[in-house]
């Protein structure tokens, strides 16, 4: 007799995403996680743009962000709809501006290859960027807008992703899980204390964290690491009217920052990408994000700073996420990836995690690729190229 | 039949130093304080320097700073003995550094000023700043080491004056006082409640906030005016050693900030000085903060950013502290600042406010004045010019 019929490892948007779709299809679905505010879905912006600097190069990452975009608008509305709480979904766009000659080249060259993949992208002089921000720094010299990107509150969203799984019956554990198995999880529910699950499937969604779990094979929790991210939260004082209306981009002496503005007044200051492993929030970072939000829009210097908070981003060795099955044998074996495009048997453990700059993006397409894989179905081909059998 | 001798409002560092002493004298004392955190005296960076920029062509002031600073140490000996708490008094001094040669003829200026009212100054090259500060920026040219000057940690140091209140037998009572008049004090211990308390003398030593209480005298209330001051609190992590032993002050783009170091580890960073009465963090705040302690120590990016305050000092029209009593002939008549000298008679209101930037260094010698006109003796010479009667 199992426990129920799949475990999720990890509450964060991915792991929640998987537990609450899992459970729409009828399973019963237990959700493992440590209960505390250590998530990079509490930490991150919530910005949902498919092309950014870091993927304009990458095709296979592309495709699937592409992917992942067109499916988010409707797995929101019925997100909200099954849940009854709104995540903040913005359709205004994103705004990226130029400071010099090289600035504006660059968003030339993203303006051409927005349009060749079928994106919209509109060039803007500096006028136009100034009417559609007017506290933009006088210092712009034009910019890019993106009218298809999206944003959404990712603390609403993971809210709502909570709520959602409770309607439809998803058990909430907490626990530090420390080993899986093909069918079996062992967590601590306590200090001191161990206890184990078992189900027909397992899914480990547990972030970088994952590369501490034993049992998921050592080329995945080699893949993976985890990257900094110091991001601010600001809010506007009573007096003053919201000063951006766009989430707004800009390349700062070399370092990309963002600016992801909220309907009830906070804005979103991110990120630094730093090789570490602490949640410390250090005054070189808290500094640099200030100046440089404060390059793009002076008038930022007003705004109340009501957060500075870290969290650490699932990266991995290619960037990608890593997404399918692994086949492990037994309990208390050693597990190892599966052969490409292996299907998950009774038993089978499947691994999503990876997302690094990309989860709240790419949480709807995941959700939908391991309920594929749950009902014995192949994920979307845009997945094949993260499966975990590259490692 | 009074409920005590001596009522005491406002909890903040000079009017529990009041408190404490007026009780070590053997009288009965009650003080009345909101209890709540917002209290210039936790915000503030605890520097005891006698001089400043401020106080550079402010003979009366600087005569006061010199009188308490001589009567700080015994007091805080005294203070650490009573209340078995250390306060956290450090000794190494303030070393001011210069960044051109403006810089250093204005050291240079203090140099010889110092000097001459009798007070250690010792000017040094870069290279003798940087033996005793080995983190001081590259481009430091050389700076005054004043090693007369103190600081204590003033969060622990108003610790300490509590517990010694404590011992002896102050009774401290929580509420906002709305009304003070001879002999007695309205207060609200909760919403929508009002009650009074009566004594022999009542001390009114509550800030900025002296200023919004009915039954001072006028002259008073519009002397005082709130200026904010956004403060910062860093943290070394765990393997970084204290990377500044001294106070350290330098003017940074015509900013004067400063840097005191706790044997903790804490290290503060101030302050902004605004003519506004919210206690909001602001971006820009933090951003320049942060931006001129990189300036003259850059290590300081790699500490932890533990916490951004910020407070409402008490300033005054002149600069200057009000410290005296004033005449109010009855219970619920207008209250009128008594003629300079008069010592306060039974049923008086005696005024300590205005403390601005120098309540820490201020509090032992206002104590002791209080303590004074409590007997009917006059204060130490260097209170007179700080006669509410000047108003």
């Amino acid at each position: 007799m199992m426990d129920a019929d799949v475990i999720v490892v990890g509450g964060g948007v991915i792991g929640t995403a998987i537990a609450w779709r899992a459970a729409l299809a009828g399973r019963t679905v237990t959700l493992i996680d440590p209960g505390t505010d250590d998530k990079a879905s509490l930490v991150a912006a919530g910005m949902l743009g498919p092309v950014s600097e870091s993927v304009f190069g990458e095709q296979d990452l592309l495709a699937l962000n592409l992917h992942a975009i067109d499916r988010f608008p409707a797995f929101n509305a019925e997100l909200e709809a099954a849940s009854g709480q709104p995540t903040g979904l913005r359709t205004e766009g994103t705004l990226t501006v130029a400071y010099d000659s090289g600035d504006l080249a660059a968003l030339d060259r993203l303006t051409e290859f927005r349009h060749s993949i079928g994106l919209k992208a509109e060039r803007l002089d500096a006028r136009a960027c100034r009417k559609l921000e007017p506290f933009l720094a006088p210092s712009t010299r034009g910019g890019v807008l993106a009218s298809g990107d999206l944003s959404v509150d990712n603390r609403r969203y993971l809210a709502a992703l909570r709520a959602a799984a409770a309607t439809v019956g998803v058990r909430t554990v907490v626990g530090q899980v420390t080993d899986v198995a093909a069918g079996l999880v062992r967590f601590r529910p306590g200090p001191g204390e161990t206890t184990e699950l078992s189900a027909a499937h397992v899914v480990v969604a547990a972030g970088w964290g994952t590369a501490r779990i034993e049992g998921v094979p050592d080329p995945i929790r080699k893949a993976i690491r985890p990257v900094k991210g110091q991001i601010l939260r600001l809010r506007h004082p009573g007096n003053l009217p919201h000063i951006i209306s766009h989430t707004v981009r800009a390349i700062v002496q070399g370092r990309d920052i963002y600016l992801v503005p909220r309907a009830d007044g906070e804005l979103v200051v991110g990120a630094t990408q730093e090789e570490r492993d602490d949640r410390d929030i250090t005054a070189g970072a808290v500094h640099d994000l200030l100046r440089d939000a404060m390059t793009a829009v002076p008038a930022i210097s007003e705004l109340i700073l009501a957060e500075a908070s870290a969290g650490r981003r699932p990266g991995t060795s290619d960037n990608g996420p890593i997404l399918g099955p692994v086949q492990v044998s037994q309990p208390n074996e050693a597990a190892r990836p599966a052969a490409t495009g292996t299907a998950a048997g009774t038993g089978a453990l499947i691994v999503a995690t990876g997302h690094f700059r990309n989860g709240v993006l790419l949480s709807a397409a995941t959700a939908d690729a391991v309920a594929a894989l749950l009902a014995g179905e192949q994920p979307h081909p845009a997945w094949a190229p993260f499966h975990p059998g590259r490692l």
